[in-house]
């Protein structure tokens, strides 16, 4: 096998408020052949998503902090290029941990088989990936989502979001979402079937809920409260939380993996009948990650999952 | 039967904030006889509940609003001094929501038999009536308490925090509670065995707690939040709610009332032995409830349940 070089992003150093170009690098670094029982895989989609921002933070939480001067990591799916290992062969196809960078090496058991007959690799990041099992966890164990539920999706034009009001829809439910431009809104009603959908910039939140939602919401899956930061107060209506006899969940994904084979077995089929989308936003190449990932977190410009395509198009096998 | 004169205490005008001693009427007006399954009793104590500001306000809630120029009510006991219910004899002592007046007038069925032998009439008010079940209910079905939990009690030298506490500690749990005043911080401590206990006055919150609970809280029982206002911004860190996998549940104990048996079952035999002790503040005199009233609402003034002794001694039987 002829050596080859790859390309990854590092983090240099740590953002203070939103991260900038200058806080990520991008390094080109000799491969080493795989060893016994690795597996070598070439990247073809790579996952920006919005909790990697607390990754660059240097404190304690749930993951790790990305360290100074490392290559940063998140979701990707590649094919495999060279395995050293007799179960994985040339070819397939897997989901991995390894991203932000074009190839990914290690242990064979890190690397994840997917099925690209099911829904495109990209797919495997987003609907059916872990903002998907977000999405099914969230309305289902988290939320205890009825049929007969007024469902209302913050974020809702977003890989979480998208998924968790169209589930909701397919099981009868009306769903109102809110989404950061008017376009995103005219996308839930016209495309994602939602009953009512606005743009949260335009005019007063609790009027527009009101006026969609005349009898009251029963089950609001909030995308937005993990990106609330310190300097931000919380909601001056808090103390409806007696009166209303309301529930406030959070969860983190992480604890709920045993779900993803009832998940799968949920989606996948409203996947392949057509009957629940899944936007994505592509972007092209490496080294506009960084810049994606900012554009991401200052929200407005992408809808659905934003995917990096790390391979020219023609790479896969 | 001689023709009795009742005093009573109406809402003449809605507060502004803060309840005033204008916004209250002290009458008098003549008691009629008992009609055909009605009965007459001697209230001997009435309860004072923060909640009851929120029935001064002319707003939809869980409870209509008091009616203006009209008699307040909430939880009363008293004596029976006359019925013409077969089934409810003179002398037994009974619980009811016609409090603020001295003599109650009204069909039997609105009246519930009490056991004076179980703990004193008062503490049906206090310990063993709604806020003692507030406490049994938020604890158990509401926080899912376990024995092993440490647990964080706000207004814990209050009618209810002061039960909810006292009930973890039993179980064995670590109770750590928050009152208005050095002296309440010490009774949790002295009297009634708290881990902790610390003037929420005095100095920083969070570094009192992280002081007294050095590896976290696991249940949070708040008895504060039903006070906030909308003028009052909500908590700065609610994002934690993810990051920490928080549940966080409001209720209204109307909704459990189911649970009263379970509950005096578990809580009469504790008071019996001693080992819950009620802490209890008593205002002597009709005319000063409202005062009493205006000082439960300001904090720092009672220690447990504020209670308004509405008889001379020796009245009752």
């Amino acid at each position: 096998m002829q050596a080859l070089q790859n390309r990854e992003i590092r983090l240099v150093s740590r953002p203070a408020g939103w991260p900038e170009p200058a806080n990520f690098e991008l390094v080109e670094v000799p491969l080493r052949e795989p060893a016994d029982g690795e597996v070598l895989v070439r990247n073809t989609h790579m996952s920006l998503d919005p909790y990697m921002r607390g990754r660059m933070r240097d404190t304690k939480s749930y993951v790790p902090p990305f360290a100074i001067g490392e290559v940063l990591t998140g979701a990707a799916v590649g094919f495999v290029v060279a395995s050293r290992d007799a179960a994985v062969a040339p070819g397939s196809w897997v989901l991995h941990d390894r991203g932000w960078r074009e190839y990914a090496l290690g242990p064979a058991k890190s690397f994840q088989p997917i099925d690209p007959s099911q829904a495109p690799p990209s797919a495997f990041l987003g609907v059916l990936g872990m903002p998907g099992l977000t999405a099914f966890v969230g309305l289902y164990d988290i939320g205890a989502f009825k049929p007969s539920d007024v469902v209302f999706v913050s974020s809702a034009a977003g890989a979480v979001g998208s998924l968790a009001g169209q589930l909701a829809k397919v099981k009868g439910a009306t769903v109102i979402g809110s989404a950061g431009s008017a376009a995103k809104a005219a996308y839930l009603k016209e495309e994602l079937g939602f009953d009512g959908a606005f743009n949260y910039k335009d005019g007063d939140i609790s009027k527009r809920l009101n006026e969609l939602a005349p009898n009251g919401i029963d089950l609001y899956f909030d995308n937005v409260i993990s990106q609330y930061n310190e300097a931000t107060h919380g909601p001056k209506n808090l103390a409806m939380i007696v009166g209303k006899r309301l529930t406030m969940r959070g969860f983190i994904i992480i604890d709920h993996f045993t779900r993803i084979g009832d998940f799968v077995a949920e989606v996948a089929p409203l996947l392949q009948s057509g009957r629940v989308k899944f936007p994505e936003s592509f972007v092209d190449g490496l080294e506009n990650a960084p810049q994606a990932f900012i554009d991401l977190l200052r929200g407005g410009k992408y809808l659905g999952k934003v995917v990096v395509r790390c391979a020219p198009e023609g790479t896969a096998p």
